[in-house]
């Protein structure tokens, strides 16, 4: 970090020794994972600083913002739609759940049986090492699986403002009409908070930020498809992850520029890796940071990640907002549109999941699919079993990988992913 | 059994060998848990026979009623209305999912991290031993928890014939709605399979016979109220599992018959426990035929069982539809404001389970709340972390048990029941 941010840390409640050490272990991990890579695009040394400054800098804006009155919004689903956030010119922050901290504090108050991803969110509070967290005007929960609708809860009495956002379990016409009433709801939720009044030409604009910094992430993926890939997949993990945090407008900016330097690339025939690696495609519950845990693993034995079906990757961004149109109601309706259209494991059914791998299998030409999914997470690991199948039937090589932030299992996972990557090699 | 169903269960497409065998262990586990009791009600004599006629009398009497055109529907969940099925003269049971079978092939198809209840369920399916789900014309399932919710979708392919309730996650006017159209299309769907029309005159026969059978189950608990307890806890547990199997009419009467014997029984001051025994409540997750394992516990370590805080107990009976309603709209609104009460942990918030749990402390003298939840089960989990601390808060000793359906943890759950009810006696 270029600064000393000491004191604003201290001004947000955070555990001074506690985060140092944090940082210190994720600074570490940083090196070991991404600085390691051999012919990393010169355009990720943005997304380096980014993560560099992602407890600094970053949240200097977002104190700096606030005192201008500006708003800060943390979610942890990407059903929170950052359109609605941008309209009054809020900001929307994704909360960091990618690794486990002060356990013993959350086993007191979730079941052991809790996904890591939760049991993250609330060791970050707990531990108070979080500044996304501590400088938040609004936390939004979502009623999506068990785990975290139950949680919520309990979260509610530990942060200042929590707002939960209810969300059907069908893809019905009545389901459509809750996210409908939702959508608005948090609509008015944002207007009361900011006290800004969303008009089109408002609500436009957020979507057409949020549109285009999707399109940027489209076009990384496009590149992704080409043979050698021309970045790895642990970075293009990172560009997904960092989305989350950063100025929209400044990361599309970057992420586009990066871009243009991997079309270069692909016209020179250069790549992150040789010609010819094997492709995998990563499927399953979202990775967040700093939890590269098993992309590394992958990548180190010798594979390419080409593609990711996850909330952090294709399915949290592949949709766009239908573009043309004009008012208010118009303009929602296209987001409910568009936000309806997530195939989380929390819908049932959830046909258009599987489509989305088989597709994403053939555009990225991968030869094998590796399901993620977080110990104890229900929707994700009760879909996988189905869908492997499925998958298999149509020749399509699965591995079913189950884990958490731990770094016990790490060993196995690398057996059993060499044994993959060999096979479809 | 009095007869020999042989002939009927190979038709059933049972698996003779497996059936034999479970029927056994069955019969072994009735005779150690429920015959060696002291001071039972003679009254019992009844629900004695109906278990050991559960896959025989009892089914020959479904088979019967189908070849009369009446429907048989199969269901997992107190959400799904009796009184609409009683409405075209079909038959609800409640699918046994007490006991693990067929472990092996369930763990191929369903994570191992999915509780034992719904394991139960499709271990039977694929075990082939249950005449319930082999004679069932109807098998409903419904979005509940995330276990059930995303199972059913596998199956819907292993049973001929699988409905699904849609619910909502929220006790909101919108999620009423919700439930009031889940309402009517069970109806339309009821009145589709049987060829039947559904008058207001049928529907309030319908909610006449289980409002009478709740009503039982009311007096029986009523009568638990008394020092000494004249019924034990299990033979209660008993009565509420056979409700979901047996014919509602002779179900009620018989219960009433018992309950006729009870009120002597306290008149005379006799119980099925000494005077001064500890009385501990049960409050979680339901316990299906025939999972009797720490009811059993409990009462071995001296304590009784004086109320059900379950959907076999309190939870799943204690709300009646409202009297007096004549239209058929009405009673469906009736039905929808009953059903729209059941507190189960599937929503959030659920503050009214709390209250339940508090009030039923008071109303039974209970010295003590035993928390029962099963492995992987998100929701009762989450909420009995707070809900332990909410009781401790007034005073009121709670316990937290986690457990499944084997044998293995019974000496360590008897070690902590014991020193519990050590405490609190
Ligand atoms: S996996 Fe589902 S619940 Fe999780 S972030 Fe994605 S959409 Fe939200
Ligand atoms: S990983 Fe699964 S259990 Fe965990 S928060 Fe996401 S959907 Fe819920
Ligand atoms: S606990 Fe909930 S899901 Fe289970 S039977 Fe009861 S109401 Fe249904
Ligand atoms: S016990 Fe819990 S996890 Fe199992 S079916 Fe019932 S609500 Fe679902």
């Amino acid at each position: 970090m270029q600064n000393d941010y000491t004191q604003m840390w201290t001004d947000l409640g955070l555990d001074l020794q506690a985060h140092d050490q944090l940082l210190e272990v994720l600074g570490q991990g940083y090196e070991q994972v991404f600085m390691s890579q051999a012919n990393r695009p010169e355009g990720m040394a943005y997304f380096d600083f980014v993560m560099s400054e992602v407890h600094g800098l970053r949240i200097k804006e977002l104190m700096d913002a606030k005192a201008e009155g500006r708003k800060v919004v943390g979610s942890f689903c990407v059903f929170v739609p950052e359109e609605i956030v941008l309209a009054v010119d809020g900001i929307l922050v994704g909360l960091c759940t990618g690794a486990d901290f002060a356990t013993e504090e959350v086993d007191k108050i979730l079941p052991r049986n809790t996904c890591a991803l939760i049991k993250s969110a609330f060791g970050f509070k707990l531990g108070k090492v979080c500044p996304y967290l501590e400088s938040a005007d609004l936390i939004v929960g979502e009623n999506t699986c068990d785990g975290k609708k139950k949680s919520y809860e309990t979260l509610a009495g530990l942060v200042p403002a929590l707002y939960v956002m209810d969300l059907p379990q069908t893809k019905s016409l009545r389901a459509r009409e809750l996210m409908q009433a939702e959508m608005k709801r948090f609509f008015h939720k944002m207007e009361e908070i900011s006290g800004v009044t969303i008009d089109a030409a408002r609500l436009k604009k957020g979507i057409q930020l949020v549109t285009e910094k999707r399109k940027a992430l489209h076009r990384l993926n496009e590149l992704r498809k080409n043979d050698p890939a021309p970045i790895s997949g642990l970075d293009a993990l990172l560009i997904n992850q960092v989305q989350f945090y950063d100025d929209p407008v400044r990361f599309t900016a970057s992420l586009n520029k990066l871009c243009d330097e991997l079309e270069t690339r692909v016209a020179e025939g250069k790549g992150a890796f040789a010609k010819g690696t094997p492709r995998v495609m990563v499927s399953g519950c979202p990775m967040a940071v700093p939890n590269w845990k098993l992309p590394m693993i992958i990548e180190s034995t010798g594979a390419v990640i080409v593609g990711e079906e996850s909330c952090v990757g294709e399915r949290g961004t592949r949709n766009l907002v239908s573009d043309g149109e004009e008012s208010l109601d118009e303009l929602m309706e296209a987001l409910v549109d568009r936000y309806f259209k997530i195939d989380c494991a929390i819908f049932t059914p959830n046909p258009e999941r599987l489509d989305h791998v088989k597709e994403m299998t053939g555009r990225y030409n991968a030869q094998g699919v590796i399901h993620y999914s977080l110990q104890f997470c229900q929707p994700y690991q009760t879909e996988s079993i189905p869908l492997e199948k499925s998958l298999e039937n149509e020749k399509i090589k699965t591995l079913r990988l189950e884990t958490d932030y731990s770094q016990e299992d790490i060993e196995q996972l690398r057996t059993r992913v060499e044994a993959f990557v060999e096979m479809i090699a």
